[in-house]
C-alpha cells in the first residue's frame, strides 16, 4: 500500500470481527475497496477473477451479519473466494494465491478456520452445509447459522438437487444463497438455467419491504402445521410456487446481490428467523461486476493470467507448442469430417476441453449438458447404444463424478463410449482437487475397457483415431494439461494396433516402460544412465489395457531392471504389469528387478507441474535413482536425494 | 398351463406384435392375465414382485400403442420388468429369472432386442433415453418414439434431474412416464416425494377429456414461440406450473396408471404429438397392485423369496447364522450406545443395509437421504467436519455413485467418514450390476484411507469398533452378502491395531494371505494342500491399507509360494502387496513365487454365489491349483480344471 492508501477502510480490517466494527453506512466503500484489492491481487497472480468480483457485496454482507467463523460459511466451488480470503486474515498472502507454498485457489480447511469445508469441484456446498446444520442440532449448538453460497451453474448438478431434496425433510436450519449470475464458466445450459432467467425476468427485484414481508409470512406458517399445509396447497401448487418451494425450501427473492441496502436487511431477517427449515435467498449478481474489462469479456474473466489493471490487457506467455487440449480438439474435428456418427459431449467445459472448436465445426453434434457428469456418461451410453460414436470429454478428476455410470451403463453393457480425459496427472496451480491421479486405477479395474495414454501430442492424434476405430467396447485415453513437446504433427491420425506398445530406444541393462507423459523425462533419465555406463531401453506402453504382454516379456527377459513409470496412483498401469508378470512367472527366477513407479501416496499442493512431479517422486532424478539403486549402485556421491 | 388355461388371452401373445392384434376392449382381461402370470412366476422363483404388479397396465398400454422394439422403451432400474419380459418373447423362460443360466432380474441388452438399454441401478433411464432421442434425430429415424419409465423414488436422484435439465434444452422428442407409486424400496423420502404427494392430493385425476385438452394445448404453444414465452410466464410462473414444467418438460397428469381406459387414449395422444420436446406423463400406480398379500405388505413385496400364491406366505429357508448386514447393524447400535457422536446414513436402503435396526434405536441419529449417494457422502463429510462420527452404509456397487465425493470431499480433506460396504464381492441372483467388485481398487488408490475387509462375522464386529476409533481420516470396511460362518459372537467389538493382520494357521511351504471373505475357502485349500504334503500358512490381512509390511515380509521370506486372495478386481489388495514387495526387493531373489489371485477380468452372470466365485477363479479348487502349479507340481491327474 502506498502512503495514501487506496484502501483505507480495508486496511483497518484484518478479520470479519474488524468488519463488524464498521458502521453499516461504510460498507459500500468497504466493498469498493475489497473489489479494487481483488482486481489488483489477481492482476499480479492470475487466477479466478470474475466470480469473486460478482460476490464482493455478498462476501461483505455475510461476514458483517454472521458470526464467522463460528457461523459456518461454505462457498460452493470456492473459486469466488478471493474477496473472502482477503477479508479473513489472508490479505497478506493473497498475492501468493495458486502458487507453490501460497494460498490455495479455492477454499481449504487446512488453510483457515474461515474455510470450514473446502471445495473446488462444483455443487457440494448444500450437502456439506446440511451436514453441519444437522450436526449442530445434534450437538445443540444453538443459534449457529450455516450458510451455503452456490451459483446457478452449480445448482444444475444433480448433487445440489439431491441435497435440496434432503434438506426439505430434515427441516434443519440452513441458509442457501443462490448466487445467480447466469454464468458458470461458460454460459450455463439447461432447463434450470432457463427457468431462473424466466423467474428473474417475470418478477422485478423485490423491495426490502416486500422481502421482509415474505420472511414474516414464514413464521406463522411454521407454527401451525395444519394451516401450513393448506396454505402450501393454495400458495404453492395452485397459485405458483418456485421450483425451490416445491422441493421444500423457503424461497426469498429475487434480490439485487450488489445492493447492500437490500442485502443487509434481508440477510439480517433471514439470520434472525426464529423458525427452522431451509431458506433459499435468490441473489442476482453479475460475474466480473465493477471491473469493466471483466464485465465486457465473454467469459467475464473466469480464470485469467496476469493482466494490466488499467487496460485489462492480459500478459500472455508466448506458446511454442500447441496444447494437448487443442491437439485433441483438432484431431477430433478431422475425424468427424470423415465420420458423421462422431458426436462430442462436454459437462459445462466447452473451452477447457477444446470442444468449443468442435462445436464451431459441428454445432448439431456437440452437446454441453451442464455440470452433470453422471448424465453426460449415460447420455453418451444411450447415443452409443443407438449406433453413434460419442466422445465424452471430461477431465480425469471430474470423470470421477460419473464413475458408477461408467461401470453400470457403459462397461457392463460394453458400449463404445470414448472417454477423452484431459488434465491427466498433475495440473499445476489448480492443485490437489484437480489432479488427474486416479483414472488409470478406477478405469483399469473395469472389464472390457481399452485404456491409452499419450506420450506426446503426435501420439494423441493417433489415439483419437484409435478411439474412433474401437467400436465394440468402451475406451479412454488420457493426456496432460499444458503444451505438447513440440513435435511435427501427423497429417491425420492412424489407428494404433490395440494393446501394442513401441520401443523408443534400445538398450540392454535397464528397461523403462512408460505409460503416458513421463516418457520425455524417461529419455533424459536414459541419457543420465548412459553417462554412468548403463544401457537403457525405453518403451512407450501406449496401452494400460490390454497390456502388451509380448513387449513386457521381452523387456523382463532381456534386462536386469524393469521400471514402469506413470503419472498416477497405485492400482494402475504398474499394478496391471505386476499382475501379469507374477502369473506369467517372470518374477520367479531372480533375474529381474521390477520397480513400478507411481506417484507418492498423498495429495500434492499446487505448484509448477514439474515441481509437483518432483514431489510425486516421478522426475528424471527419481527414475535414475530407482534404476541405480536396483542395479545395486552406490548413489551416495551424486545428488539424487529428494 | 393346464388344459383350461387361466390365461387364454396371454397364451395367444408371444410378442408385442401379437398384443397389437388384440381388440382394445380385451386389454383389461389381458392385463389381468399378465398380472396373474407374474404372480405365479415369482411365486416359483422369488424375485421382485411389487414393482412389476404396479406396472402391468402400463406395460400393456405401452406395448399396445408403441412399435416396440423399433420404438425404444427403457425401464428405469428394471426390477419392474417381469411383465415386460413375459410380453416380449420371454414368457417361456420367466420361471428361470435370477437363476444361473436364466433370465436376468433386470433389463439386459444382450438378452433381448426389447431391452435397448439395460439397467439395475436407479435413475439412468432419462439420460439413456435422451441419448436415443438425440441419436434418432441425428440419424433421421423419423417417427421413432423413445419412452423412459421411471419411478418416483428414482426421480429423487440427482442424475434424473440432470437429465431433465438437459432434455429441456435439447428439445428432443422424449416421453418420460413417471410411475408414481409413492414407494421405491422403502417409502421414499425427501422434498420431491412430498411434492408429488401434494401434487396428487391437490389435483384429482384428470379425465381423458381434460388430459386430451392438456395435450392439445401443447401444440399451438410450440408453434408460436413468442406467444409461448408469454404464456409460460402467465401459466407457469404466475399461476403455478409443476416442477417438471419449470424444468422444461411438458407435464400431463396425474393419471390413474391402472385404468386402461385412461392410459390408452392419453398415451396415444402423446405418441401422436406432432411437435417435439420432452413430455412427462405422471401416472399414479400402486406397488403390488392386484395381489392382496403384496398390497397389504409393508414393502409391497419389493423383493421376495418363493411363496404360496393363495396365501402369500413366504417359504423361508431356515437360517443358521446371522447375516453380515445384521451383524453390522447390531454392532453399530452397540457402539452408538456408548458414543452419541455416531450417526448413520443410508441412501434409500434402510433394511438392505440394516440401518432400519439402527433407526429404531436412534431415530434422530439415522438419516435416509433417498437415492442420493452423491449427497450421502458429502453430507457425511459435513457431519464429520463438525465432529460427528458418521457411518455411511452403502453397498459396494452403489458407492460408485459417490466416488468423486469420496475423493474430493472426504479423502482430500481427510475427514473421518466411515464407509460400511455391504454386498462386497459376488452377490448371487442380482448378478453383475450389483456385484461389489471394484471398491478395493477405487478406494485403495486414495491417499490416507484405511481399508478393511472381514473374514468372518466376528471380525466385522471388531471392524465396526475399529472404524469408530479411527477419527483422524476416512476408512471403509467391506463385508459380503449373506450369512456369516456361524461363529460365537464377541460381546463387544475391540478396535484392531491399524494395518496389522493375523496368522490363522502356521505352515512353511505355501502362504495364503487373504483379504476378506475368501479366508474360509483358503483354509479348505490348505487342508487339501496338506493332504498332498504341503504345509500352508494362512494369514488374514484384515487391512488392504495400510498394509502389514512386517507380515508380508515374513510370509515372503519364509515360504516358497505366496498367494494373495481377494474377492475383487485387479488393482486392489494384491496390487498393493505387489507394489510393496517390488520396491522392498522381496521379489528380486528368485526364492519366492508370488501369485496375486483376483477375480477374472470380466463381469459375471447371476448364479449361486459359490458358482460365481468358481467362475471368478477364486474357489478352493483354484487356490489349490495356483499353489500346486507355482510349486511346479504336476496337477494333471487331479480334477482341478475349471
Amino acid at each position: 500500500m502506498s502512503e495514501t492508501s487506496k484502501t483505507p477502510l480495508l486496511d483497518t480490517v484484518r478479520s470479519p470481527a474488524d468488519l463488524r466494527g464498521l458502521d453499516v453506512k461504510d460498507l459500500r466503500q468497504f466493498a469498493d475497496e475489497l473489489r479494487a484489492e481483488t482486481v489488483d491481487a489477481v492482476s499480479v497472480t492470475g487466477g479466478h477473477l470474475g466470480a469473486g468480483l460478482g460476490v464482493v457485496e455478498l462476501t461483505t454482507a455475510i461476514h458483517y451479519l454472521f458470526d464467522t467463523p463460528d457461523d459456518i460459511l461454505i462457498w460452493d466451488v470456492g473459486h469466488q473466494c478471493y474477496p473472502h480470503k482477503i477479508l479473513t486474515e489472508r490479505r497478506d498472502r493473497i498475492r501468493t494465491i495458486r502458487q507453490g507454498g501460497g494460498l490455495y485457489g479455492f477454499t481449504k480447511r487446512t488453510e483457515s478456520v474461515y474455510d470450514p469445508f473446502g471445495a473446488a469441484h462444483s455443487s457440494t456446498s448444500i450437502s456439506a452445509g446440511l451436514g453441519f446444520a444437522v450436526s449442530g442440532e445434534l450437538q445443540k449448538k444453538e443459534g449457529r447459522n450455516v450458510i451455503a453460497v452456490i451459483g446457478d451453474g452449480a445448482m444444475s448438478a444433480g448433487m445440489a438437487y439431491e441435497a435440496m431434496n434432503n434438506a426439505a425433510v430434515t427441516g434443519s436450519r440452513l441458509i442457501v444463497i443462490l448466487n445467480d449470475n447466469d454464468m458458470s464458466i461458460a454460459p450455463p445450459v439447461g432447463g434450470l438455467s432457463a427457468y431462473l432467467s424466466r423467474l428473474i425476468s417475470s418478477r422485478s427485484f423485490r423491495s426490502v419491504r416486500q422481502l421482509t414481508m415474505m420472511l414474516a409470512e414464514k413464521f406463522p406458517r411454521q407454527i401451525e402445521r395444519a394451516a401450513q399445509r393448506a396454505e402450501e396447497y393454495a400458495r404453492g401448487l395452485l397459485t405458483g410456487g418456485t421450483l425451490f418451494e416445491e422441493l421444500g425450501l423457503y424461497y426469498v427473492g429475487p434480490i439485487d446481490g450488489h445492493n447492500l441496502d437490500h442485502l443487509i436487511p434481508v440477510l439480517k431477517n433471514v439470520r434472525d428467523d426464529p423458525q427452522g427449515g431451509p431458506i433459499l435467498v435468490h441473489c442476482v449478481t453479475k460475474k466480473g461486476k465493477g471491473y469493466e474489462p471483466a464485465e465486457s469479456s465473454a467469459d467475464r474473466y473466469h480464470g485469467v493470467g496476469k493482466f494490466d489493471v488499467v487496460t485489462g490487457e492480459l500478459y500472455k506467455a508466448p506458446s511454442n507448442a500447441p496444447s494437448y487440449t487443442k491437439v485433441f480438439a483438432n484431431a477430433l474435428v478431422k475425424e468427424a469430417q470423415k465420420d458423421d456418427r462422431i458426436v462430442a459431449i462436454t459437462a459445462a467445459m466447452p473451452s477447457g476441453t477444446g470442444l468449443d472448436l468442435f462445436g464451431k465445426a459441428f454445432p448439431a453434434r456437440t452437446f454441453d449438458v451442464g455440470i452433470a457428469e453422471q448424465h453426460a456418461v449415460t447420455f453418451a451410453g444411450g447415443l452409443a447404444a443407438d449406433g453413434m460414436k460419442p466422445f465424452c470429454a471430461i477431465y480425469s478428476t471430474f470423470l470421477q463424478r460419473g464413475y458408477d455410470q461408467i461401470v453400470h451403463d457403459v462397461a457392463i453393457q460394453k458400449l463404445p463410449v470414448r472417454f477423452a480425459m484431459d488434465r491427466a496427472g498433475q495440473v499445476g496451480a489448480d492443485g490437489q482437487t484437480h489432479a488427474g491421479s486416479f483414472d488409470i486405477a478406477y478405469l483399469g479395474c473395469l472389464p472390457g475397457f481399452v485404456l491409452m495414454a499419450c506420450s506426446d501430442e503426435s501420439e494423441l492424434v493417433h489415439m483419437v483415431a484409435t478411439a474412433v476405430a474401437i467400436d465394440d467396447r468402451p475406451c479412454g485415453f488420457r493426456y496432460p494439461r499444458g503444451e505438447g513437446v513440440g513435435l511435427d504433427m501427423p497429417e491425420e491420425g492412424v489407428p494404433l494396433e490395440i494393446g501394442k506398445g513401441r520401443i523408443v530406444r534400445e538398450g540392454n541393462s535397464v528397461a523403462i516402460l512408460c505409460y503416458g507423459q513421463r516418457l520425455q523425462d524417461s529419455l533424459t533419465a536414459a541419457d543420465e544412465l548412459a553417462a554412468r555406463g548403463w544401457s537403457t531401453t525405453i518403451a512407450d506402453a501406449r496401452f494400460a489395457k490390454p497390456l502388451d504382454e509380448d513387449l513386457i516379456r521381452r523387456l523382463a527377459r532381456e534386462h536386469e531392471v524393469l521400471i514402469t513409470v506413470e503419472e498416477g496412483s497405485v492400482g494402475g498401469f504398474g499394478s496391471f504389469v505386476a499382475q501379469f508378470m507374477s502369473h506369467d512367472g517372470l518374477l520367479d527366477r531372480g533375474t529381474l528387478k521390477f520397480r513400478p513407479m507411481v506417484q507418492a501416496d498423498r495429495f500434492f499442493d499446487q505448484d509448477k507441474p514439474e515441481k509437483q512431479v518432483e514431489a510425486a517422486g516421478l522426475s528424471t532424478r527419481h527414475i535414475v535413482r530407482t534404476a541405480l539403486t536396483a542395479l545395486g549402485q552406490d548413489i551416495g556421491e551424486i545428488d539424487l536425494t529428494a
